[in-house]
Parts: C-alpha cells; structure tokens; sequence
C-alpha cells in the first residue's frame, strides 16, 4: 500500500529526490565513497554548496546585496541569531504574535533588546493574522510568522511596513513567489518545505548587519558564516544535498510559481471538502488559511480516533492535529502532490 | 578501484553503515517512508533517540547523574555553549591549548567569563602534549582537546585534575575506553568517528549545570535539551541515525576495547613504516602520537605532489596535509581497516 506522508515536518519529499539521496548516502557519483564521508572542503561538497546558494538566489529571485546560508541549529536558534544580530540592547524590535513559534521568537528576542509586540491573534487561539498592523518606525525591524504551522494561518499578502521585515518562513519557504526587498532576514529550518532536519537557510540583507554594539560569539555571527560561504565550520553537508536535489526538483517543476499554482489547487480541494462535510470544519479564519497546513475539526470529537483509524487504513499517515488545536492536520508542503490530496478527501467523503 | 578514506572529517564510514543508511533514506523498515521525512515525534524517530542515547551509555560505561544528548550545531558551537552552562562570569576556568581547536575553545570562553591558560604547546607548533599541567583547585574546570585532529597529537592518558575536565573529543570520541566521571562535559562532532556532518554528542553531568547566574537563550541551555531529551526543537534525525548505526556496528566490532586494539594495531603499522621510510619523518612527539590523525612530511617537500599522486593512483584521498602543518596527514578513525592503512604504506614503500 501506497504511504501518504502529511507530516508537518519532518515532513514529505519528492520520490525521486529520496532515490537520489539514498544513491549518495551508498556512493556519491562515482567518487567510491559516500556523500556522507567526504570533507566539507572537497571539491564536490564546494559544488554543491555553490549550487545550492545559485538556485536559491535564483528560485526567490533575490537581488544583489543579499547573502544565502546554509546553517545548522534550525529556526528555533534563529530566534534568538537575528534578534543578536539586529537587535541592539537599547533598542525596541516591532513582533507579531501569530502563534507557538511567534512567541517562542519573541521570548529569544527579549534576551537581547526591547520587544513590543506590535498585534496578536492570541485572543482566538490564533485562528486568524491580525490586519492593519501598525510598526513604530523607530523599530529596527519588525518579525513576522509567514505561515503558522501549528494553527494553519498564512499572510496572504506580506503587508507594506515601513520598516524592514525579519522573517520566520519555515513552512512556507519556496511555497509561492516572495519579494525579498522587503526582508533583511528570512529564515527557515530545511524540514518542511526544502529537505531534511539539520539544515537551515538563512537570506540575509549584508547592510543590516554590523550594527549591533554587542559582541558576537563566532558560531552566532551571520558576518563569520558570510565570509566563510556557510563552512565557518563543517556543515550539515548530507541536509545541505538533500535540499539540493529538492530545490532541482522545484526548478524542475515550474519553480516557485509552478508551486504556488499547484498548492493553490490542493489547498482549494482541501478545504472544498472540509466546508462541503457535514461533519468537519475548519479552524482558521477563511481568508486567512495556510496552504501549508490546513487544520480542521470533527463537530463530535469523539469521534477523531476512528478517522484516524480510517486514515491508517487507507496509508495516510501525520493528520493527527496538534494538541494546541486538536482534530487534525494535513501538511500538504511542495511535494505533496494532488493524488495525495484526493486520497485524504476519499477518506473523508465516505466518513459519514 | 577500492577508494580508500583518509579524510579527516567528514570522515569514512564503515561499509554496512553506508548501505543501511542508504535504505533508510530510500525508506525505512517498510514505513512506506523515507527516514528523512518522519517527525521527531514519531514512535520510529523515538526509539532511534533511545537506542542511541543507551548505546552510547553501554559503549562509553557512563555512570548514572549523567546525560546523553544529540544536538546541531558541531564541536564549535560546544565551544562557546560549555563555557556559557559552565562558567560564570566572576570565575576562571583553566584550558590547555594544544592546537587550532583549544585556542577557539578558549576564544568562546573568555565571552562568558575568565580562562587561564595552564598550558600550551605553541612554542613548537603544537607537536607535543604538555605534561605535568597545574590546575588551580578554584578552576571551575579544565578544558582540553584529548586528540588534536590538525597536528596530530592526543592525550595518552588524561592527567588527574583536582577540578573537572571538559573535553572536546571530536576526533577520538569511542576510539578507546574513557572513565566518564573525571569529566563535566565531553563533546565531539558526529563527523570524524560517529557518522556524518550534523549531529553534536554531548556527555554532560547534571549536577554541574544550573549553577551559573546568567540567564541562557534556550538554545543554548543544556537543561531545556536534558527536559526533552535532546528534541527541544527538530533534532538532525538522519545523522543520528546514522551515528546510531556506526554505534552498533562498534558494538558489535568489540566495543571500544575492541577499537582501541585495532586503532593500536593501525597506528603502529604507520607511524613504523614513516619511521622506517628514509623519505619521510612523523611530526609529533613520539610519546604523544595521535591514534586517529597521523601527521608525517617528506624531508624534500618539493616532492610532495608526487607522493599525493602516487596515492591518488593507489585510490587513497584524504591525505594532503592541514595547511598548518604542511606534508600529509592520515587519518585512520574507528571506520579505516587495517587494509586501507597496509594499502598507504604499499605507496610509501613504493616512493623512493
Ligand atoms: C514556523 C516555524 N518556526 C519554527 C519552527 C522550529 O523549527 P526548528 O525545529 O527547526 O527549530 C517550526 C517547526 O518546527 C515552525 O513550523
Ligand atoms: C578536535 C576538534 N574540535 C572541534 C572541531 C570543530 O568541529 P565542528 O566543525 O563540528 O564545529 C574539529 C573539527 O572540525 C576538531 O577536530
Ligand atoms: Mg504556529
Ligand atoms: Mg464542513
Ligand atoms: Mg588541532
Ligand atoms: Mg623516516
């Protein structure tokens, strides 16, 4: 039987870079040794790091003067990396509190300077973006959730601040077009929308760093990283291939515009089905629903374990919610594809 | 042709790994999924953390009170991460510097509070192991590198400090048996003895934490990783598992008793056929020589080039020399065979 993989991450890949990265994990194109065993300063693991920043650069389109890093620590270090980096001790940095990862980069950001959280949606479980945010322009930057994993709420649309936008993309990341302009960081742990755990991409504006009075550690300086093109130390090399072959694959299907048509149409059978059952509904704000993560719910709770038993029985695995909001989610990342979507709405059509 | 592995980490790993890492990144134990794509919070993920952390515990011989966790961010984010758990800021914390990586160890340090450096071997390039080191009793701990990867030296015996010792064991981790309850803290990058780049082990005794005033970003904090056992956020799934199966397979090799025979019986092989070549010289004290890094050069290094293309000949990368020390430099982790070091000395007995 046929695996449907809605992990929220780690999350699903395409098949063909599985079967590419297993042929690299045994013998790296013909080398006798596996991409696993071969220095970080090797001539073939410096291609593939020079290939990774190209096609990033060139899938997101990101203008000159920005610089593209692959780190490790995942997005919960970045948390508090941006916030050492970008945020002076007097200063007060503008936060939107859109859910579990918003607050967990605003308590990191607090360690370095002031916060002020600028708009929440806490006051309903997040279940909504807040609109019409007002930043002071005296903020430094001002950091933003683009999409909310845990409660399945998306910016449609990243609104025109007037001051620079540091942000969290981890599971929207290479998910539709973006105009980086508008960001002096934006970070995203590999896992969900780009490869395995262990890898971190970082896009940094180089004149927004610098600035900071405070001393940096060298493991938590973007500068050291930038000059060293992401080896300062020995990388996550293996992740770094894996999110390689998964950016190839993005190229290969049309790039972020081929993504972005293409999650627009499972995103819409998704929630076409949950608004047409009698017996499920969704949990975010309509026009604020994540094409990432769609959250939904049964009107009898009770009974959620035999649709997750119906959804076991029919290979999909990773729907159960998480307990924050409960019910179900079905992370539907690039690599979903539609045939994995239409599996989940057989699933629920004939749970009556 | 054979290719044999000499890289100094990255580094080999051993053939039954490479191939069981390869199927789990195709798809692991008939999930329908690849490894790379389970959440951490998987029943399978879960029993992978467990095996290693016990693994680790039988291999090492760890005694209760301490602590087995997998972290990102390799040795250099321990540099300063150590000091940040370790050392307040009013106290002095002792480090003996034998080479690159001690005086980073030691840079990161002096960002958290004072270091005195108790010993060096600076004066002559680092070619040798201080002896007789004095430690202040005051010293919150003793910092030292047990191997030194670039000039190949390693602590035969770690000395009898009256304080605790935190030591970077990147390069030697499981090359032998160790007693545990001397130390603190040990780390080591995955990438040179346990498997590939991503993945930090860090051994740390529970009753030395908490006891600095300074408030910790919690990535930085080893107790919120000990609170979750390692999975504080999106741990390097892959590399664990990775490291796990070379755990099992040097469990199932005899343990590091078991390695520590056939690294002895590798090295002497080496360092015999250098002392015994009339082109070539060991750099290191002889009574200090690394197990893991054997360093060596040619008495007329203009014909280097010559010597590293009859290796390339023979199937043997890895072995130019860190820029440092110059000549050549063999590293023979855990994974080498005794075949790949009898194919190296073949090539040296060949250059006349
Ligand atoms: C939006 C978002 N930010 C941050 C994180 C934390 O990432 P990591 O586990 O890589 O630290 C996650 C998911 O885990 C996430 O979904
Ligand atoms: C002894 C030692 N310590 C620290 C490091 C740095 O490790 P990492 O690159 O994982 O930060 C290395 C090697 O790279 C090493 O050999
Ligand atoms: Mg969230
Ligand atoms: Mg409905
Ligand atoms: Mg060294
Ligand atoms: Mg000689």
């Amino acid at each position: 039987m046929k695996t449907y993989n809605f992990y929220a991450g780690p999350a699903i890949l395409a098949e063909e870079v599985k079967k590419q990265a297993a042929q690299a994990a045994l013998e790296y194109e013909n080398t006798g040794l596996s991409l696993m065993e071969m220095s970080h300063r090797s001539a073939e693991v410096t291609a593939i790091m020079e290939e990774a920043v190209a096609l990033t650069r060139e899938l997101l389109n990101i203008p000159e003067g920005y610089r593209v890093l692959f780190l490790q620590g995942g997005a919960s270090l970045q948390f508090y990396m941006t916030a050492l980096n970008l945020l002076d001790s007097g200063k007060t940095a503008a936060y939107v509190d859109t859910g579990a990862w918003s607050k967990k980069a605003i308590k990191e950001a607090k360690r370095c300077g002031g916060v002020d959280v600028v708009a929440s949606s806490s006051d309903k479980n997040y279940n909504y973006i807040p609109k019409n945010i007002d930043v002071p322009a005296s903020a430094p930057y001002v950091h933003i959730t683009t999409n909310n994993t845990i409660f399945g709420t998306q910016f449609q649309e990243i609104p025109d601040f007037d001051v620079p936008v540091v942000a969290d993309m981890s599971s929207d990341i290479f998910s539709r077009p973006i105009d980086v302009s508008k960001y002096d960081v934006i970070y995203a742990g590999a896992q969900k929308n780009m490869g395995p755990a262990g890898a971190t991409l970082v896009i940094v504006r180089e004149g927004a760093l610098g600035k900071v009075t405070r001393e940096l550690p060298s493991m938590l300086d973007y500068r050291l990283f930038i000059e060293k093109n992401s080896l300062f130390n020995t990388g996550p090399v293996f992740s770094i291939y894996v999110s390689l072959l998964t950016l190839r694959w993005i190229k290969k299907n049309g790039g972020v515009e081929g993504m972005v048509n293409r999650n627009t149409e499972k995103a819409n059978l998704l929630y076409e089905a949950i608004d047409n059952h009698p017996l499920f509904y969704g949990t975010a704000a309509k026009e604020d629903r994540s094409k990432m993560n769609v959250c939904f719910l049964l009107h009898e709770p009770s009974r959620s374990d035999e649709f997750l038993s119906a959804c076991a029985d029919a290979g999909i695995v990773g729907v159960k919610g998480h307990r924050s909001v409960g019910g179900f989610r079905a992370s539907i990342y690039n690599a979903m594809d539609l045939a994995g979507v239409r599996q989940l709405v057989k699933v629920m059509e004939s749970f009556q």
